[in-house]
């Protein structure tokens, strides 16, 4: 096992991929009117790969907004205050809004579904082209 | 209680700083050379009103050195997928590497521990000059 400068364990793509698919929210991180922002989202992998982070929000939202046409970085982790140990896994790519409507259909019957009320309709993906883990073992 | 445009219950500034207060880990939101980046650390509140998030790292981390003098976000959040509620909650204000000797050595008594292994000397103080959440009830 590798480990970084800060004594953490560096996780393969592979375990941060199979992390990614076991995890329900992540959050999608970018640039909102100048300002670093951040947000929780439901989501799911999908791609030849399955290096496609799918999201769904809503048409006019602020995330649909500030991430076309971007690139974003999307953290998912799991951490266990009583152990102080848990791992996080960050993937950097570029986002893209879907507007093709058969692909539209396509992303409407992944399992995916949004946590908040009211229509999710537009759909972001994410590729994961830089993607990184770290674990702390105890 | 209000309600945003996505159907989520807008928290106010003393629940967000509550839920801030009763989190171990969060996650800084900043830029590393260009991208978007974001890390999980442990963090304590501290000053007069308890929004400044108190970050513990090593001297010469990633983070310590893309956080100089910058805005940055922090978001903490908790989610059920079970019951598929939860809230989250992001500040937003610039990051100040502490250089005053008297201040470190303060500092150095709050209640923060790394969880990763390694001396970690290096404090970041973030003022939470925005501060927003959202829960989402079943």
């Amino acid at each position: 096992m590798n480990v970084d400068s800060a004594g953490l364990d560096v996780l393969s793509r592979q375990e941060c991929l199979d992390l990614l698919s076991s995890t329900p929210i992540g959050r999608i991180v970018f640039t909102d009117r100048a300002l670093p922002a951040v947000q929780p989202v439901t989501f799911c992998l999908d791609g030849e790969n399955g290096e496609d982070i799918v999201i769904r929000t809503g048409v006019g939202s602020k995330l649909a907004a500030a991430t076309r046409h971007t690139v974003v970085a999307f953290e998912v982790d799991d951490f266990d205050p009583d152990t102080r140990t848990g791992w996080s896994v960050t993937a950097v790519g570029r986002a893209r809004a879907v507007c093709d409507p058969a692909e539209i259909a396509r992303l409407s019957r992944l399992p995916l579904t949004a946590w908040a009320p009211g229509d999710r309709n537009h759909f972001i993906v994410v590729r994961a082209e830089q993607l990184s883990g770290r674990r702390i073992r105890h």
